[in-house]
């Protein structure tokens, strides 16, 4: 937890916030700190900046709260991924957020199993999305959008989505190399384990989307989503 | 498994192997072939092509062997990787060989837990590199190498392993951007969660060791890894 996460309504007072729940016993057991110690605090899709302890006992921390910062500025990109199996969900939502994507769809796709759509981790996306954000230091929420139907999705809503936007498909056939990192509006398609299916590209490819690759290596889609985003993004 | 690693042991003749252990049984369960299909393998250390299922039953898979191209480019790095902890070791190793990783060094830092280095997944390493070969359809084994003190370490033998070499320190602190991607012979220095303390960050320094960052938001060292590969080598 590089950043703790503080909600309106943990305030007592305009610049006071008391914290009771797990990252007061985080704060407590992990960071130890005297009094007067000022900690990274971010106001969840707000500001960031520093909480001084005024007391801490046995059951809270009393934070004085001073958020002038920024939160770190988010990826200009819409991500589109094929739902992962759910090991692997809980650790991409987590990536995804720490490393600033806003905007993620979680679709449908032949190789996706049924069975992915009904874990319990679909429950606790916000959950995930936040031990990312405390992990990066950011505070802004991605949103998150479920889509259970492929094709409804690519020709009704993708259109507008994509529209002046960078369309990439990550998919390692006739295939173009990434191309040097760029920040602007991009929307980026990331198939499951396997890939998507030649019919999945060619509905890709109408919507306006180019296949690129990344190297003659298969990487996992756990890796495969930082080394892409490395690539397409300036630091 | 994009590839199926044979060794030299499983060779009946010159172009025809037998597999019985769980490379038989997750081609019987998940690939399912005819006899004559081509499946993709590649010999440990060896070159990588086609094998032809020439029988299978309920015991074993004969494919006739046609090994004729090279495995995917090593990068040319030598990653030195302050021992993580066991979780997300087996991760970082699977993702280090995926990635052509060739020559990688876990060394002790102030911030490694000690208990880090009794780790039964220490005794697994080679199982864990294979994964990655298997899923990236590389061939040839990284080396590990295990360094319990970091000061003799980085005083007797690093100077060595760095010489002629982009030799950098991720850490994000009096930091250089991360530069251009460049295929030169490179050693990469990565620490702990929490970080190299400044003593060790230091000492690296004295050993001509470059400090960069990638950005505002702190990865956890299963994102830094692949984003800093990614951002210092081409595809």
């Amino acid at each position: 937890m590089n950043l703790i996460l503080i909600n309106t309504t943990d305030f007592i007072a305009s610049d006071t916030a008391v914290l009771t729940d797990h990252r007061f016993e985080h704060i407590r057991s992990v960071h130890k700190p005297d009094i007067g110690a000022l900690l990274n605090v971010g106001l969840l899709n707000g500001a960031i900046g520093k909480g001084e302890v005024l007391e801490l006992n046995d059951s809270c921390v009393t934070l004085k709260m001073s958020l002038e910062k920024e939160p770190p500025a988010a990826l200009p990109l819409t991500l589109i991924l094929a739902l992962p199996r759910p090991k692997m969900l809980k650790r991409i939502l987590q990536t995804v957020s720490a490393m600033g994507v806003k905007e993620l769809y979680l679709i449908n796709s032949y190789r996706v199993d049924k069975s992915y759509w009904s874990t319990p981790i679909l429950n606790q996306i916000e959950e995930q999305l936040k031990l990312g954000l405390e992990q990066a230091g950011d505070t802004m929420m991605p949103s998150v959008h479920l889509r259970k139907r492929f094709k409804p999705f690519v020709e009704d809503e993708l259109p507008e989505i994509a529209k002046n936007t960078r369309s990439l498909i990550a998919h390692p056939y006739n295939a173009e190399q990434c191309s040097a990192p760029e920040s602007i509006p991009t929307t980026l398609a990331i198939g499951p384990e396997g890939g998507f299916i030649e019919y999945e590209v060619n509905k890709l490819n109408q919507c306006g989307f180019k296949s690129i690759h990344i190297g003659e290596r298969i990487l996992r889609v756990e890796n495969a989503v930082p080394v892409l985003l490395a690539k397409l993004f300036p630091v």
